[in-house]
């Protein structure tokens, strides 16, 4: 399912770049506990929502698609 | 803003289709006046729904979002 995938992805980049999940709901102004539940595929995540946590990562939303649609399973 | 591009291009690629709303909505399993909606960048789409739509349209979501970012305004 691409949230899940995506929620993983969103957790591999954030790590990568060394920030909580607080850090990362501060820089792209959402809950942290929002961003807990993406990351965890629990929620399905607006575009525009989606949107802002890829600009805070500082990745382009459509890299992060790209990611999350080729590593994981089509629907 | 994404979402208003994003329906722009949904819109361009149904035409393309020569596709009413109507049908891909059928094709998406979305309800009509929602793509309507989403055409017109009036409602947050979800990723899930958009994936459907792009499913539908026989583009990758990421590619979709790709011609939406770098075709829109950045936010």
């Amino acid at each position: 399912m691409l949230a899940l995938q995506l929620g993983r992805n969103i957790r591999a980049e954030r790590s990568r770049n060394g920030w909580s999940q607080e850090r990362l709901a501060e820089e792209s102004r959402l809950h942290r506990t929002y961003v807990g539940v993406i990351e965890r595929g629990e929620k399905r995540i607006t575009v525009c929502n989606c949107k802002k946590i890829a600009c805070a990562l500082g990745l382009p939303l459509w890299e992060l698609i790209r990611m999350s649609e080729e590593n994981g399973l089509s629907e």
